[in-house]
């Protein structure tokens, strides 16, 4: 048995809680974790609210061995998260040296002026280092176990693309998918063998509407690829029993 | 100044963490909430593990009026939603006979076995009444100030659908968005004195890259329709001025 690597996402951002703006750092992030053979544990989405983001940020930084963070770190009065995180861990912030330059270069490459506004996107929590940002001017900022990203998708994206390969993490979950037409009630005494004969496999099962049917996809997680498919083989040789056509890679 | 109605949502869901699936339920449900009069305050993504539920359950019942939860109450044996909640309140679960009626007529109707999986599903924490579920069988649960609802987003409309109008909510918060071509960078002072010169209002910045352009859409939210539009005018007035052709309603 490797160790297990864990992370926990805080998403700091008003718009995804009014329901205005459909979250797409999740799934992102977590397949990203996933690749990096660490398992996504929690997440939670906050108010940008001082109070709540150091609530959320104490309880998770301490019990995972990452913590990620997005939104809340542009230029304008509602980016809180740099003084929310510093709080948090009892430390100031202050201007990071090199962001400055970057924040100075950038804006003398485009032809804008370098306004306090703009400037303000160089305050880190002290201690802190940058993580490079491919898309726009401002860099994300890692501090302890927590890496503080942007929270527009793309930007998120350029600077996960950064940090690839650089965390240390366990073996990746392996995960194999078989699908049915099999509603969830038919199989459910039938996914209980599998899942006892097959320790050390997770078995997920989510039901879905296609085109007028009910079927599963049952989803197997394991470290080692022999074991979810042999779980997936068994799976799907106990649909075939029940009358069912099982696809494996799921529908 | 009406009094605020608040909820908190916990999403059971292995495969929201793991990335597979794209959740679709925090902004159906925070607009949903937001119709009700109700502001939703904190979302959190939990394992299918029972102490990760009870724990997010007793952290944000207490603190908010409500506490939705989505997930977990199929027939299968990764379904834990309902023994996790009653652990969460230290009461025992029991069979709700109006929902073993119920599920037993469904599965007469539908010419299938009531077997012991299906009706599981009639298992509630002790104390809990139903909410209807108007799309498939299994129903879902209010147990003090708890909702427990079903994770595939269109049974879950399904019983937002019958709760529309039972919640007690203050008064909705009416939103105004003004959009324009402006990087969040070049208007952060301008945002900051309209935000002051409108304390009623709370102005979130949400920056975009569309078709290669930064720009933002600036939110006005507000309890008073009149309070927002005037913010809306104050900030497009501002944006003119400073040579950004701001489009009310938002790009």
């Amino acid at each position: 048995m490797t160790r297990i690597y864990t992370a926990a996402l805080v998403i700091i951002g008003d718009e995804i809680l009014s329901g205005r703006t459909q979250d797409k750092n999740v799934a992102q992030i977590a397949q990203w974790l996933n690749v990096q053979g660490i398992r996504l544990q929690e997440v939670r989405i906050v108010a940008d609210v001082e109070a709540a983001i150091v609530e959320a940020v104490n309880a998770l930084r301490v019990r995972n061995d990452y913590l990620f963070t997005t939104g809340g770190i542009g230029p304008t009065h509602d980016d809180i998260t740099v003084d929310a995180i510093a709080a948090a861990l009892g430390v100031p912030v202050v201007v990071h040296p090199r962001a400055e330059q970057m924040l100075r270069d950038y804006y003398a490459r485009i032809g804008k002026e370098p306004t306090p506004a703009r400037m303000s996107m160089a305050r880190v929590p002290q201690g802190a280092d940058l993580i490079d940002n491919p898309v726009s001017g401002a860099p994300g900022i890692k501090v302890g176990n927590i890496f503080i990203m942007a929270g527009i998708p793309h930007i998120t994206a350029g600077m996960l693309e950064g940090l690839t390969g650089t965390l240390e993490g366990g073996r990746p979950l392996v995960s194999v998918t078989v699908g049915a037409y099999s509603p969830e009630s038919e199989v459910a005494d039938l996914l209980r063998e599998v899942v006892k004969a097959h320790p050390q496999v997770a078995l997920g099962s989510y039901p879905f509407l296609k085109e007028g049917r009910y079927g599963s996809n049952f989803v197997m997680r394991a470290e080692s690829k022999d074991d979810a498919a042999a779980c997936a083989e068994a799976l799907a040789e106990k649909l075939r029993g029940a009358g069912y056509d099982p696809i494996i890679g799921g529908l």
